[in-house]
């Protein structure tokens, strides 16, 4: 089972650059793709494109191929993509603030209509044309706004804290930031992004290259 | 083979979660932990934390646990945790900036050195304490300074160039934020952070549960 859900995740993450590979060939007015023309856009292999296109459920056409436009209608349908339609972001520091000036998540539809803090140095602060509101204002907020998603990008210690508190205020969905793993009702679904998990994976990738590169001089 | 891959990845990027509960513990004058304690703590299933710590080699002691000081060992042993040493960050948009200011890289030993950009309002303006270089200077700084790792946070359509000139100025791991795949020689190491891949995830986790509800209210 935890097999199966991995690669559905890993086809999932790999969707958004099928999205960016096929809006710059539609762009540059291509109406049918091969699936070799995709891999080679891709850069992904062949057996891996045409798993993802299968799962997608689009036929392709005899020599003509894909169709880029339905290939792009497939994806949106099949990643729900803009139901957490506005979201909440919750700690304005370093990544949250790169969060609400990142223009490709905007590009993907998620709109940050709020973001909240408690620290005095940034309640009240401006950013990326926002202001920081006092996170006490947030149930509130959710409630008049109807808003139900939230990004968290607060510091580990304090993420629970702030999970149960979303909760609470009828959040749905988190896109946790925060490197803690939550405790959630079954009700609140909750993606994690593990930026020092990323961090980890790039350096044991250095370190076995470089291992591998000292057995080799010292054969 | 991709299958094995894919789970020690995963159990990499598990790693710097328990480092975060591990230093908290031995913080707080923990010097044995048992696999309980540790399940408690990092909110993962038993049989997981067992595989990973398996993964990592270190014995338990009857009744005591594992030893807090030497597990941490273990994990810095398995990463090879800096060895990325020092890196340049190309690319000083909303993301780039946020990794300069983003505490918990330097906590885990990654030093953003110096940071590049051509656009003419990013080159000379000052980032958390450090200024922006134009690309150019890169070559000869990579040489002069010994900087082999590099964090590539440009736009996806000048990130293949990007770091063709990288390979060039003998940069031997890219961590990738830029949601493009990346063709490069063998003896580089690339690893893809796809943001809007989590954002995919987060959108797709959201339509299984409201799909999920509408289905039930219908039956």
């Amino acid at each position: 089972m935890e097999n199966k859900k991995t690669f559905n995740l890993q086809m999932v993450k790999r969707l958004p650059l099928y999205v960016n590979a096929l809006k710059k060939l539609r762009a540059s007015g291509v109406e049918y793709i091969s699936t070799t023309t995709l891999v080679k856009e891709m850069k992904l292999e062949t057996m891996l494109v045409r798993k993802d296109l299968a799962g997608l459920g689009i036929p392709g056409r005899q020599k003509l191929g894909y169709k880029v436009n339905e290939l792009l209608i497939a994806i949106d349908g099949y990643l729900g993509w803009n139901r957490y339609g506005e979201a909440f972001l919750i700690g304005a520091g370093a990544l949250g603030s790169a969060l609400m000036g990142y223009k490709q998540l905007e590009e993907y539809g998620l709109n940050i209509v709020a973001a909240f803090d408690v620290a005095d140095s940034k309640v009240g602060k401006e950013i990326h044309g926002k202001t920081v509101l006092h996170l006490s204002k947030l149930p509130n907020l959710a409630k008049r706004m109807g808003v139900r998603s939230a990004i968290l990008t607060v510091p580990p210690e304090s993420a629970q804290t702030v999970a149960d508190m979303l909760v609470m205020a009828g959040i749905r969905g988190i896109w946790n930031f925060s490197t803690k793993e939550l405790h959630l009702p079954d009700q609140v679904i909750c993606h994690n992004e593990n930026i020092a998990g990323g961090l980890a994976a790039f350096s044991f990738k250095l370190k076995e290259m470089y291992d591998k590169e000292t057995k080799n001089g010292q054969e």
